[in-house]
């Protein structure tokens, strides 16, 4: 069956920094039609980042959407045409200070697809090695490792509350539990 | 360590059907000043449904922020003030049909708190009866009901492409890989 729906008219209701918002008028597979609310967003990138111990990087750091301090693993958004690869060894490094020598592409999906375009892609970075970070200047993240044991508590108590996140976290457990 | 960021200032740029867009002027936690794009959603259910043959249902659904017909489990926007569970009854009831006798939350967790206040609540639904279903005037879905290793079939190829149906696909696995 065929759902597309055949855009009419589109307006764009605003253009950031990071997001673009646009209404667009559409006809319906059935003849009707409807308006679709559509947030463009750049992309975006996520890194599982392992240390030799088995210990994951976490972050802790503010976001202003949810007024909440979120535990979260490294991720950022990818610049005009970047390749995700190389924004995630950016990104890595930017927030944690750490560099990689093996990268592991996990998945990739639509964050949020009923209403944004925003995809992220989701890496697994071992072989750690600690540098300097290097943040934005409107970014203030602590930087965290920790063990299978304290990932389990923080998910069994419900404090990870990031999509990305449980991703990588289940990502993480299902690998070692399987191989 | 303390990231809040105090809003000095707030401007509505958009109130649609769906979503609102605000940009907020903050104060950061050094003292430094940045601007915060947020897209503010009513929130969603999701729903890991199993048949009693250990097949989940999965739809297809056209997204038009994404330009393309997605498999995701069954999902759909909360009311005003509507207990996410019932909410989760009647949109696996409208968009599927099926009405089940065993519930259990999952998680929730934010779709993508860098932008959005979006948070999702994913349920377990078993004990499945098939009834009719009773789909929005504007939402066109074919559902599906795929055993386990169709679905790692979907998954190896990269062919589920959204975050809720991932996160409810890897728990399935992972629930069944470790009882």
């Amino acid at each position: 069956m065929d759902y597309f729906e055949k855009t009419l008219k589109e307006r764009e209701i605003f253009s950031g920094r990071i997001i673009k918002v646009k209404v667009a008028d559409v006809e319906l597979s059935n003849g009707g039609f409807s308006q679709r609310e559509i947030v463009e967003h750049p992309g975006a990138v996520a890194i599982l980042a392992v240390t030799d111990e088995q210990k994951v990087v976490l972050l802790r750091q503010f976001r202003k959407a949810v007024e909440e301090v979120l535990w979260e693993i490294p991720a950022g958004k990818l610049e005009k045409n970047e390749d995700p690869l190389i924004c995630a060894k950016r990104e890595l490094q930017e927030e944690t200070g750490y560099t990689a020598e093996k990268w592991e592409k996990l998945c990739q999906f639509y964050t949020s697809p009923g209403f944004s375009n925003e995809i992220l892609y989701l890496y697994r970075a071992e072989g750690l090695k600690l540098g300097l970070s290097n943040l934005d200047q409107d970014e203030f993240v602590e930087v965290f490792t920790l063990s299978r044991k304290e990932l389990e508590e923080l998910l069994e108590q419900g404090k990870i509350k990031d999509a990305k996140t449980l991703l990588g976290l289940l990502y993480f457990n299902l690998k070692d539990k399987t191989t």
